[in-house]
């Protein structure tokens, strides 16, 4: 058994089991920014959970690491893009299910997802993904600066939702240092993937329309 | 006499009436928010010609769907993904002029719109709807809420123009949830729709120009 | 000599004329409203300016639309649309410098300007006038509004800046119905141009790293 | 030899020490912006340094326009359109090192970049220096200024990410002629690169989906 089927082995035994632990490190997470009145026992656990899931990922990906054979280092990182990226920001991990539907999907032998529907399939759940973990942490941030203007999460998603589409009222802006650097990352990667979206879908409304012609 | 004929047949006979529906739709809506003030029998009016037309489309999509003699299911939604969205929201109805357009046209041996020419007379019109329902919707939830910035039917056509093309001045804003709810929507079809209607323009642009180049 | 004819031999002896009254049309123009303070005798000459220069529009389209033996409808319109816009909008008939440049260049034998090169061209130029004569427009509409935020063209300025890139600050915004409404054709219309320019910018630098990847 | 030959010589000369002075150039350019305190001997030597490298860039230009033979005209600037830029804005120069990497990775026997990461990595990097530059330009321009709300650099900064990602807040503005006008230039030139970024992502993103597909 050679190097890449020993990692396609471990990828679907270990497939279900991180789905699961990547839920239950957004739903950790969140509870612990949206509820700071809770005792301090249930934060303790919360963090527990995070700190966990969050070495889980890691593992896993010293284990794929291992059994490939390689060596860590700039190639390594770049024909794993996605892994290593999931791994650092284990909240982009629920994309898997993406990937999920279309194996299920083709055990049923229904067609999978077309090209641009896998794209403005990802390209939403990426942009729902790191909305609600933007909104999570700049209202973190935020919530008891002086002369804040996102004070409740509310005000965070709301702030979320006009800097993604980039209209950007500008009603509730961040305030802190923390909060306008987890900002500039959420407007120039939701930029990119808007831009894939909005693409996508101008292309594929421009080959269906094409397609309607040629009946 | 196949299912597919006698959709279309229904098809043929529905269509006029429908388009009278929708219109009366659009209208009685307008007037129930624009007219706050209309005593209360013209209101019962009103809210009856909006239900009684919503009422008439779902009827018309039970009797194709029954028509087509298949079972209601994803498939069938996927299948009839823009009547199934009209259905749900009949302010969009108005959209099949373009369609009546064409047929007119054909019968009267001219040249139909061309590829970008629909495409972008489609994403006009859906977003000259939208924006239209949008701001009615918007205006109906801001316009007795504290502190509410948008306080006329103006201020919501304006905020309608800036949030659509992405603008976003910020100096009328919805404050309310429900407001900022259906905001959100807006800004994300929109973003979309004038996506679709800038790329066409752009490609036609382009085309056009290399058609004047090959002269 | 037919009817083609007729008209090109029109268009090459008022092409010089009109576009020097085109010019004269936006300086008279941008004199009213920038000077409002002169004798009333200035503002007397440059509204006859502005009226004579556009009846002179106005019988060009006329000459040609009897020189061409057509009738007067929607085909006409649709067959010389650029033509009929640029006599409604006078401002935007300067636009022809780019084509006068192109015969320039064929007389001096120099290659003309590539697809893209036109496109940018246009898109910029038509921009550049759009941008100005709509700071005019909308000066002239705010700067006696109560509670404007518009008060010097230099505000127009800067408004329309970040209007047509989008950006949309809102630290400047009209507040009457008429800057509004010319806002409001200014964005969509810059949208569409802006897109075009991008779009065309954006092929250009693809297009020609691709080139530079064969060398 | 011929002049091509004697060209390429001197660029190959030149690289390194015109490298080493554009980071001196910026560097020298932000300090002078960011500590006003400092004693004015510190100013005057980074004014000169300054002054040298910008000196040293011109020096570059003319030798190269020696060496090439021509006479200086349209026609010149036109066909080394990256290198006048880039002599009038040395804070550009830095982005040879893209072709830098590419030398390196040839050497190495390594695949250079694709074409769609080239127009990434010069975009990003475009990016990232205009906004530095544009920054630190504005912040000049405002710190001063009665009722500016560019206070600190900082501010600055976050007023760059917004304005480059066309999101546009409002939150902080320039206020005076001066950083308004670089502001224009910073939205029009951001608005190109980043419409080139966001559609190379978005090609390469469908391309490497659609190669996917293929397997």
């Amino acid at each position: 058994m050679d190097a890449d089927d020993r990692v396609a082995r471990w990828e679907d035994r270990s497939e279900g089991p991180l789905f699961i632990a990547s839920l239950l490190f957004l739903a950790a997470y969140a509870a612990h920014v949206l509820d700071p009145g809770a005792p301090d026992w249930v934060h303790a656990i919360l963090l527990s959970v995070i700190a966990l899931t969050w070495a889980g990922f890691l593992v896993d990906y010293l284990v794929r690491l291992r059994l490939s054979g390689r060596r860590f280092g700039p190639a390594y990182v770049r024909d794993n893009f996605v892994d290593t990226v999931a791994t650092i920001l284990p909240l982009l991990r629920p994309l898997r299910v993406v990937r999920i539907y279309e194996v299920v999907q083709r055990r049923r032998e229904q067609p999978r997802l077309s090209l641009y529907g896998r794209v403005i399939a990802y390209g939403s759940l990426t942009s729902l993904l790191l909305g609600f973990a933007g909104a999570l942490a700049v209202y973190q941030q935020e919530r008891y600066a002086p002369h804040a203007t996102i004070r409740t999460f509310g005000d965070s998603v709301w702030w979320v939702a006009e800097t993604l589409t980039t209209v950007g009222y500008g009603d509730v802006t961040p305030v802190t240092v923390g909060g306008r650097t987890i900002a500039t990352f959420l407007m120039v990667l939701g930029l990119a993937l808007l831009g894939a979206v909005t693409g996508s879908f101008s292309s594929w409304l421009i080959q269906s329309f094409a397609r309607d012609d040629e009946k």
